[in-house]
């Protein structure tokens, strides 16, 4: 007998072809029964169905059938045949299983049953043969696709920016030191202090916290690029929103004005939230029900508006409201919640932080669309953003989805150099640091525009999951960098 | 009048629609002429080709001209017409022309004359305005985009392995330490050791040299994943060869042996050349031009055997020839250049560690064709390698590319617990480190393989280019980590 090549569970559960024979390989999920047959699911990581492996004791030694538990990796083949079962097109009655690799079921941690969020953090080597993990990290691939490909068919180029530097893009946040000293031999100067020239850069170098700034370097060449690359901040909050090592996307675009930044955005978010639906309806539809399971817990007052294909579907079907910052504030202090003392931080006027709790106010009770907001109070906003003519504002903006607030924050960049320096000394930003910076802004400098997106909040977004760390692979986190 | 969109410069350049008005707007390369019009060459990075604007001083006042010097960023307004001069379908008669911003003559670095490519890494912040960066750097984005889809069309998922581990993949080459702590109050233990415990992460962490390890245990789970992201080497090197931070693309495959994984690697790297050469041709042009130029200033016997796209259309045309290590020490040992002494590494018999210089002989002077080689002695390859029955090899593979020598390496991995911890055990790899890398050999095993290609290196490989640091953005080496 000829063994055929192995075909993926995927395409094997899409195929209609039976009576033929096929080799599957991967992971057991579940054995039952046993009289006259066994029924095994068989997962693979290539979707979330898993195909059903039918073994009948008198074709399968008893030997083979006993090491075949939860978590075991096997190969089978069989003849592919029409299932008997709901819910599946085909299923595998077994000529042949061969078991690679075993999983003592006394030692193998992820068995058939309800395992903690936490419990699963401390196994994440192994939470993606779950089918919650397997879920969100095939989603995650869709939604990396998906941004490449939005912005290479607009002609974007994807830009490699630095992950060691030497400067803080926006002078906030803390970051992580890069070093190669010993840390118990740092060599000092002779007034005590710490002696970068010694250290392999030769200065003093970080971990960076957005590409930004580089972004508009080449931007300012290429026209219209985007970053998708890793950031670091070493805040110390343990939080389900926090991360010290995250993915962000951050396209710049030369000869964008805040108006055409806007567009793009809600474009783009429009775009990988249609290409989720449509190519990850399964993964999908299991994680949907899985958070309205999980709303079901919750009082009544903390549970979600809309389900989670209904938050999806209401980013497709709206336009994207544009609303200035002074107007929100308007509202908002105008508000219910705001006259009732029911918000945790109480709008009293014009130059207030919006804080999560009112971003969410005004995309779900008031306007009931997602939330463009523009021109923001430059006091609380970064140096390099535009500065608009009523001198109280710069041409920055916030984009506020239902369910988790702020998704995408970005601005028109400031390009007149006197406006920028001036910024810059009245914020304390060194000018010397940044002379490469500034230089865009001397040759040839020109309108220009970019954001950025958290690509885990977007993911938070799109599979419904409630706490960062369930949404990349290998978290890090304060106290927390293992595997 | 109303103002027509801005078009991109490529897509007029790639229309024939003329009489029509449009609105280009970009960077300014040359101007030249005056009498009775000046020409301008307009570049926006949409395309290496400058559209030509044609500038009256009868239309166009003086004080604007003046101000249109190479660098300067303008917007113009004008009538496209069928061009007169060679090489370019189309140009504007302008109409109106706004400068955006000014590059002062004097001051502007990028003057339109021959520059040493060290002078154009120390303006890494234009030197992507140039024909030969914006020409690698769109090609580097062609590159990073054809690897995902790639990947993607054969159900690969993108998988975002962590940048700050505990963790040192191979056990080889040094790390970049990541801290929190104040370098000049480095907590000590009271017996006199950094006390790691106080770090953010409460142990000594370092930046990533590979993915690989973490890609395997998604791969266990998913079926089949790969990375790409940044990875970090604190070696003193100062070569053509070496960065600090490169960009490595790592996918791992579960059920695949090393046969599979040869032929994907083939498979891949025969996609994406031909996808630069469907897809680059102008840039490519433009720097098999510039290469041969090079070359032709170099002694006859350092030119490369094929000019720059020969060398790609030879990686299309050829089977990559399979050969095992043993068998190329043989064809080295008893090579021309061996006997005679010409190798700077002569062969003295089995074991020795192949050097670029034997790599490309085998490819270029023997074989003809790229080239496989497969099963390494072991004590030359990483603990993870599959130990092959004779005890003395294991299921290495590493292709070798004309002009570059070794472009990917990989291997089957041990999936064999007790095989795997011995040799662990024997190279002094802690095993209380890697205690979730070995749990996927305890639950579950499986063949599987996996592979590196450094994305740098292929860069060097499809561009041409002669030194890495021209490959990437803002280059990371010793003493220099500007911008």
């Amino acid at each position: 007998m000829t063994v055929p090549a192995r075909i993926k569970i995927k395409k094997l559960l899409s195929s209609e072809a039976t009576e033929q024979q096929a080799n599957v390989k991967g992971w057991v999920r579940t054995k039952r029964g046993g009289k006259p047959v066994f029924f095994i699911a068989l997962n693979d990581g290539s979707t979330i169905n898993n195909i059903q492996i039918v073994a009948d004791p008198e074709v399968i030694s008893e030997n083979i059938i006993k090491d075949i538990t939860t978590g075991a990796a096997i190969s089978v083949v069989g003849k592919v045949v029409a299932s008997q079962g709901a819910g599946q097109s085909v299923e595998i009655l077994a000529e042949n299983i061969e078991v690679l690799g075993k999983a003592d079921p006394e030692k193998y941690p992820l068995q058939p049953k309800k395992h903690s969020m936490e419990f699963m953090r401390e196994k994440a080597h192994l939470r993606m043969r779950s089918s919650t993990f397997s879920a969100v990290f095939r989603i995650r691939h869709a939604m990396a696709f998906a941004i490449h490909q939005f912005f290479h068919e607009k002609g974007f180029y994807n830009l490699h920016t630095p992950i060691i530097t030497a400067n803080d893009a926006e002078g906030a946040g803390e970051t992580f030191h890069v070093t190669n000293f010993d840390l118990d031999k740092i060599p000092m100067t002779d007034d005590g202090k710490v002696d970068y020239k010694q250290d392999f850069f030769g200065k003093e170098t970080n971990l960076t916290v957005s590409g930004q700034l580089e972004g508009e370097l080449s931007a300012m060449a290429l026209g219209e690029i985007y970053t998708f690359g890793p950031t670091f901040r070493a805040e110390n909050s343990n939080t389900t929103r926090h991360l010290a090592e995250f993915w962000m996307v951050e396209p710049e675009m030369a000869f964008y004005d805040l108006n055409d930044n806007m567009n793009l955005a809600e474009e783009m978010l429009k775009y990988v939230v249609k290409y989720a639906l449509e190519n990850c309806k399964e993964d999908l539809d299991f994680l949907a029900n899985r958070a309205d399971e999980e709303d079901k817990q919750k009082p009544q007052n903390e549970r979600q508006e809309m389900g989670l294909l209904e938050r999806l579907q209401f980013i497709l079907d709206n336009d994207f409201e544009k609303v200035s910052y002074t107007d929100a504030i308007e509202i908002l202090r105008n508000s219910k919640p705001n006259k009732k003392k029911k918000f945790n931080y109480i709008i009293e006027g014009w130059g207030a932080d919006l804080q999560s709790e009112h971003e969410r106010f005004l995309v779900e009770k008031h306007f009931k669309k997602p939330v463009i907001l523009f021109d923001y109070p430059k006091d609380i906003k970064a140096f390099y953003m535009r500065q608009n003519d009523d001198d109280k504002t710069v041409g920055a903006m916030d984009i506020l989805f239902p369910g988790i607030g702020e998704i995408v924050g970005g601005s028109q960049r400031e390009e007149r150099l006197d406006k920028l320096t001036q910024r810059m000394r009245e914020m304390d930003i060194p000018e010397d640091e940044l002379w490469w910076y500034l230089d865009t802004r001397k040759f040839g400098t020109a309108p220009h525009s970019g954001f950025g997106l958290g690509f885990e909040r977007l993911m938070l977004f799109v599979t419904g999951m409630g706490n960062i760390r369930d949404v990349i692979p290998f978290p890090r986190t304060p106290d927390n960098a293992e595997f």
